[in-house]
């Protein structure tokens, strides 16, 4: 038995001792959408069938539709469309502007980072103390939005803007203002009560949108 | 194609691009009883089968039964019995008193708050250097019990005495010193070591509250 | 030396092993609102200055006053009015509803569960895929609001009504929607393309509730 | 200029670009004692003057006093003990039993682990469905305790015990059954209501461990 | 008393009674960076003080100087150079490759995800059990680099390259290995035998990198 | 029905009341190694399966085989091996160190402390800007090693040495650097750029320890 065979074995014990089954489970848990999900998100994928694919995602490669009423193209890559990031909080989003493109007022529980890879943006939030902080924002520039509190973003120059977005959690859990109150049966009365703002003018948006009530 | 058809075949993009799926988990993970639980909770229900019915829990409108040894009726709504509050990390439950009733001492490594809605009750909890910080609370008082530390409720006053309780996680993981000493088979020669109380005394509360051993 | 004097000796022994300085910190930690706060927190009072009424809030056994334009009075026990909560994860609030009394739409990224202690109550919230769970409440009845979500309560009957509320959190920070938009120099143009809605409509409400711009 | 030279300032830029400041913060919190604390624990010691020692603790080297009337000798390497564990989420102790020896009914909001390093060890704790898990240990066994539930641990043997114990917090908050009923102010009258003992029971259990009213 | 004034007095009171003090603090703790930091980070500076623009961040327009032995620019927006990540639970950082540039590979205990904004390059980590999960990323692609993991990037085309990075912490704590074996005094005998490298390859490279011992 | 009776009855009364489902989950999840896992570890299995010796490991009471390169025999007690662990936050493993045995250089995402239990140690960490933190550690000294950086153990004696270590997770997620970067197909090319060791010296400690490419 020679000195190569000797380490050898040796390697094998040692692979034994050190690599044994520690790594099953915490390193990552790539999404499972097909098991059971929990309040810390989906199951894993066996470590056995996880590719390096699972980490890597594309989508955000290329500009998304803008074709529609606020003129914004939204890829999000969130855990539902990246297995990846499944408990490892954080997500990425991207949003294409046409000229006038608006990212309309919403909210998540996760904070956000945002940073304008084209053009010229106006992005702010408001705090609890009802406080707007808005700010012009050119190429390069990053703002953070404070997780919870009501926030936009509007293109503000001449060409489109491109802006990559990043999120405190893997599922931000978005709520877009005018879907929420204008896209869906919540009942007219209701919303005018609870916004104070016109009948009319709420019947107005749900048309709009496609909201019904 | 006149106004309306283009508006609302633009809704259904804005409605594709905002709406499509990031609402899948963690807005609500309502509590599925038959999926596996985790140490984050229950698993959650298809987010299909969620109904408004699965937030709301009726159960603490009525006064419990106290016609126990403790003179008081205790009513949890925790996530075993309400499937809503899966992974929000809150609790809620409510104590009836009739006079002379009595929540004996108990922890959980939640914290709790108490709001006395009817009646007096004298409240504290022990500090870990021993120190007990006890106080008769008044109708609409409220006290925090800070997570881990014993603590107590009696009814102070000649009526019944109502209080709602609420706690920091869904599931708060109580336990009554006096049913975790006399009510089932731990040793009685380990319970007098490791209390320093008499073995007659232990012997008379297991008998009084069912305990073995 | 007699047997009491050794047992009291030996009481002093055991009390400085067992009690010396475990108790220093993470049992409470009361806030001392003068002293640096972190993103934990306020910093905790020395623990020889905490007294059993830091612990108690006596604030939520008194009606609010609801003489404004939702008829509904809120009394907040947060950790700014409520210093024992400081890192304990829970807080309390009451809504005393006139007749025709709302909390308005709002969110905070703390979830929350209302009781209805008196009267009826129509509760709901917005999902983040935009389906409204609304529900009407009886007295007695518990709803939760998951975090992050826009939500309402609206008095249902013709008396008044009174709902206590928790919150995961000791600080929620709470936004509501109509001052967030109206109440502050959130220019109108970014109001009306941030949300659809229109700019008359905008400068009406903010002439209402005060708001600049 | 030769090559070591450029080399050599090439290494200050590399330096400035990749350590300037990120070690600021989040590698390590030494505990600064002196200055404020806060629900994530002491303030953190300025980097520049923290030291290898602030890491080590060479406390649990010795065995600790057992002259009590539990017979055990308890050292704690807590937070308040040990500044380098500040924010780290983990503590350690050492418990030195005499035969006979016992450490006493308590719970902390951490879980724990016990290493039997010498002797005999019955230990256990009560879940709450007041189930007891009672165990004898060997030297070598570890014990995991659940965060929150009542435990406890006896000497077994004829000879003296040692056990290590970890716990999954730098401050577990300890709280021993017998101080916290038997060792305060804490009024006999509400000792005995609110846990069912003889009123004679407690005082003399008062007596013994140093209590009043 | 006309109708405006009634609003009016009504907007004092609404303003009073909704917006008092809840917005104190978790809105957003904006890094005070004169005041004590703890295990959750900076303190707060205080809230009258804070300005749109601490929450904005310019310097990752500008690419970094890589004129270094990695031939890679890096610019980070941690919490230490950007006050408004305090608390909010994420970074970011800007990386510019010449052609061959290297980021090293490098731990740190928040999970990371790279954008690629220009060029090819070849990303990857080695997981626990040692597999190396690698990729060769064009523009647009998006990898996530789980926590913990030893992981590294390598300009793979013929033209300069750009990656912006996100990180789930706000100060994510970066360890690069060469620095940690090469740059500092870590005695040569301990690297050689913590690592199995030879004593002659660490002189080497502690000659390069500006180590000493 | 005589006082005995009344009193039985009573108790099944109130251990209704007390004792009904609260136990159900968060007491303890003992891991269910056949079922989905998550982010937040193993599922737990039916409660009415648990049994004591879940709670209970004892495989660090021997020493582990150190017939390897690095003269160390390493036991792992993580939720991997030791079911009652999961979810509790807490981790232990056992190093016996032969004369010139090393715990090779290595990071987790947990925090750990070592306690020497026999013979000598030095032990260290290099911190994120680069300084070397280490220390000669003698019987009964413990030394804790922040999370996420890089440290080491190595046989200061002549004799034996024995340490155990604790760790802030339940699967802290361990990875050695010598096997992370020799003991795989990382390219020999990706680890020169990466790392700036020399090819041969790569090839050299990959023929060692069994690494390809």
């Amino acid at each position: 038995m020679n000195i190569i065979t000797m380490v050898s074995s040796t390697f094998f014990i040692l692979s034994l001792i050190f690599s044994s089954s520690y790594a099953l489970m915490q390193d990552f848990c790539v999404a499972d959408y097909k098991a059971p999900t929990s309040p810390a998100g989906y199951s894993c994928k066996n470590p056995s069938d996880v590719k390096v694919d699972d980490f890597v995602f594309s989508g955000l490669g290329v500009p998304s539709n803008s074709s529609n009423i606020n003129k914004v193209g939204i890829k999000a890559a969130f855990v539902a469309q990246y297995p990846g990031l499944n408990g490892l909080g954080l997500a990425l989003a991207r949003g294409d502007f046409e000229v006038g493109g608006v990212v309309p007022l919403h909210t998540h529980f996760a904070s956000e980072a945002i940073l304008v890879a084209e053009g010229k943006v106006i992005a702010g939030f408001i705090a609890s103390d009802n406080k707007a902080y808005v700010k012009t924002l050119k190429k390069g520039d990053v703002m953070v939005l404070p997780r919870g509190l009501l926030h936009f973003q509007v293109n503000a120059g001449d060409t489109r803007a491109l802006v990559f977005a990043t999120f405190s959690s893997d599922d931000p859990g978005v709520q877009y203002l005018e879907n929420a109150l204008f896209q869906n049966d919540f009942h007219t009365d209701l919303i005018a009560k609870t916004t104070l703002l016109d009948t009319a003018e709420i019947k107005k948006l749900k048309a709009l949108l496609g909201g019904t009530n």
